[in-house]
């Protein structure tokens, strides 16, 4: 099949609720949680089993040198309120692959999903793409690691790429981590694991509405799919239809492609950002105990460790350290109908872990104590707590990944303000359409996972998808 | 003017050779020699004024923490002969813009250069760039630095932008340096130093076929340029057609653009490069002495210092350390007419400083001494070696950036073998149109720097320049 066409089939799928063989997700969402039992425990790092602090240089790590390491980063920027700081962080040097399955049935795409039990998750199972795995697992394929489904995304010729692109992940808690997000339809008959089920775009976009149930991996492959704006010419000058203007190429846009491009490059010249990885030791401001590392003042995050029994997991018992931010996070997108076609307004923020200074993030994207205390908070911080219920298009809490996170959430809203608003953005921010936007995702490094869990959501409106999960 | 206007016009100046003012360039060329005088002297590094190692890192740096440091970097990797080394390397976190201006004389784009002296050039000036700053230059624009045309590249609205992007530098020898390349147009008179001239896009492509004359610089701003095929269908089988053909969004070629990045993201996900900087004490296998900083065994490069006195530079007398290769480099494109449309013969290379793992490199890039002593060779080196001169469209010794390199040269070269050569192309290799390489230079960190060259060099083979410099 030809990539548009793969494209158009996905967009289609977009405005269809369906799930094949079962008649609604939560009931099977019900049995999958009553066929596994799950237990999460918080433990003492010296109850950690094969994970330690190295001596001389007190990272944290796995005696196989696998996984990740928790080492220390020591930074220096010209942007934001502080300019200079070490913190620990997350090193994964690793590609990971996340990976969507899509194929037809009865004419419509659907995409295979699962349940899947991570260690943070606040609870246990959420909904995730076909295939999360760690290139440590998938170099070992044909060894047999038993990730399935993980062919048709490593072996070329089993199935059609659609989608796939190198993206980062959370740049202030990971040091240059990115994943493969990739999307790949296959022709013929699957076998469905107990935990997989084929649902429609349409239904994974809607079930984005509830809290905590659409994990960030699933979010952020979504976000990379081209979606078109549909055959029809949208009519009217309600939201949606602005929502479907803002998907075409031919959109009157505030700026022009290469007007963005610019002001990317333009952001990412004129910001310091310099970074070194250091020994964890060396980390200063942080304080190590038996179970956890955190700031005194209790801003950020800390380091714990957990043990995990699972039964639906390749390995039943484990252990390992995560990272537990203090606060869920408020990230806000301000989108406003100009001249008939939804803009965005977005942000060149910089991030300690990001590989290229800067990326586009949300409007608004931040733990807001951490700001109170500081006394300076970001440009549109007060305006995205002063929002009107009428303004708000979509609110949820979404988990980022538990994986490596404990217990991270943020408060995802995407908010209407007037034509008039903000106009012209201040210098670090742009109104730009969604197609713009969608564009640039073609493309690694550009847009941060939290504002690519935000163009989801955002295409989640323009099927007019139900809001509320229930 | 439209941004496609512009293009046109710079893709129309490709065919002219002309210079504004000036019988020809050598003439000009010969006084500007003429008109300065410059001294580059190989010193000791305790000789250096205000630079100094670190006492406990080992490092060399400036005493007011500018310009750049030369550092060490430990590297892990899973491709090449050697997995596991540690080396000196450049860190200069500051962005720096590589700028050309350009300007409409009698209906033909021009573009403005200027004759520059560095300390590393082997024949003290090139042809460089109307601006070529570090950001400390650039922020101190409004206090008077002296950069002559730079406000036309940094203030908004001083002229329209037709390239600014992103692109990484020798990824061997700079820890992940990149620089702003960027392309402005004027429609208003602007005054012309002595050392700058007016010259079309063609009489810059013209010259590039004469060794070490148009810097680095100059090359890879050039290589960013999405320059047309022309208005005009071409005709015939020859180089020249295919060449055009080339150029062409809808030619028929090997992969569509969706097989390329998945190809490119493939690539980069599967290969590991883990690295570190490391206190330049840390490095094992590196010497220093009283002038340099070399391996025993007289591979790679060596690190040293020179002093410099010039009479066309903002600062008269200076003292710096520099990067000496110790042999010339040999790169080589092999390029085929596949279905009448040029293709090249690209590949995925994983250099350390590189920020995302790998980029597209041209078919060979490598001393040639160092393989010897290794006995691996890299694929096509040996094919490269062997070519015949009827197989040869370009040949010519170019120098690489010489404020930072001593006397780095490379030999690039572009040759055509028959259509049925390396099909299908090894797993590192694909065969890409010459628009699918400057749709990708559109964006950051996909083309290296020595791929840029040998496209700026591919577009001068297309307009028919004459080989040979004069």
């Amino acid at each position: 099949m030809e990539h548009t066409q793969l494209i158009d089939k996905l967009t289609a799928s977009a405005r269809v609720h369906s799930v094949v063989g079962e008649d609604d997700w939560e009931r099977w969402l019900q049995r999958r949680q009553a066929a596994h039992t799950f237990r999460v425990d918080r433990i003492a790092f010296d109850e950690m089993d094969g994970w330690s602090f190295d001596p001389d240089t007190g990272n944290l790590g796995h005696d196989s040198g696998k996984f990740f390491t928790i080492e220390g980063l020591s930074v220096q920027t010209d942007y934001g309120p502080v300019l200079s700081w070490s913190q620990p962080i997350i090193h994964q040097p690793e590609v990971g692959i996340l990976g969507i399955l899509v194929r037809e049935f009865d004419g419509v795409m659907h995409c295979l999903v699962q349940t899947k039990m991570e260690p943070g998750n606040c609870n246990t199972l959420q909904l995730s793409p076909t295939v999360q795995a760690t290139r440590s697992n998938y170099t070992k394929v044909h060894k047999g690691s038993g990730i399935p489904y993980l062919e048709y995304f490593t072996e070329p010729g089993r199935a059609q790429i659609v989608v796939d692109v190198l993206q980062s992940e959370q740049g202030a808690w990971f040091y240059q981590k990115q994943n493969r997000n990739m999307v790949v339809a296959v022709a013929d008959d699957v076998p469905v694991g107990d935990d997989f089920c084929w649902i429609s775009v349409g239904e994974i976009q809607r079930l984005l509405h509830v809290d905590n149930l659409v994990n960030m991996d699933l979010r952020t492959v979504l976000s990379c799919i081209p979606f078109g704006p549909g055959p029809e010419p949208e009519e009217g000058d309600g939201f949606v239809a602005a929502l479907g203007r803002s998907l075409r190429a031919d959109a009157v846009t505030a700026h022009t492609a290469q007007d963005i491009l610019n002001w990317i490059t333009d952001r990412r010249s004129r910001r310091d950002l310099v970074v070194r990885r250091t020994p964890l030791v060396d980390v200063s401001g942080w304080v190590r105990k038996e179970d956890r590392i955190e700031r005194p003042d209790n801003r950020h995050f800390r380091i714990v460790a957990v043990a995990v029994e699972a039964a639906s997991r390749e390995v039943r018992r484990w252990t390992q350290p995560l990272l537990e931010p203090r606060r869920t996070g408020l990230v806000t997108l301000f989108v406003k109908r100009r001249r008939g076609v939804l803009h965005l307004l977005l942000h060149t923020g910089v991030e300690p872990g990001c590989r290229t200074v800067a990326e586009i993030a949300p409007t608004v994207q931040c733990d807001p104590t951490v700001y109170e205390e500081l006394k300076s908070e970001p440009e549109f911080l007060a305006a995205a707590r002063a929002l009107r219920p009428d303004q708000i298009r979509f609110d949820a809490q979404l988990s980022e990944e538990g994986g490596r996170f404990y217990e991270a959430t943020n408060r995802y809203v995407i908010a209407e303000v007037d034509e008039d608003y903000a106009e012209p953005a201040p210098t670090d921010y742009r109104w730009i359409s969604l197609h713009q936007a969608v564009e640039l995702l073609q493309h690694s490094h550009y847009v941060n996972v939290q504002a690519r869990t935000l163009i989801a959501c955002l295409h989640s409106l323009w099927g007019g998808a139900a809001v509320g999960g229930g």
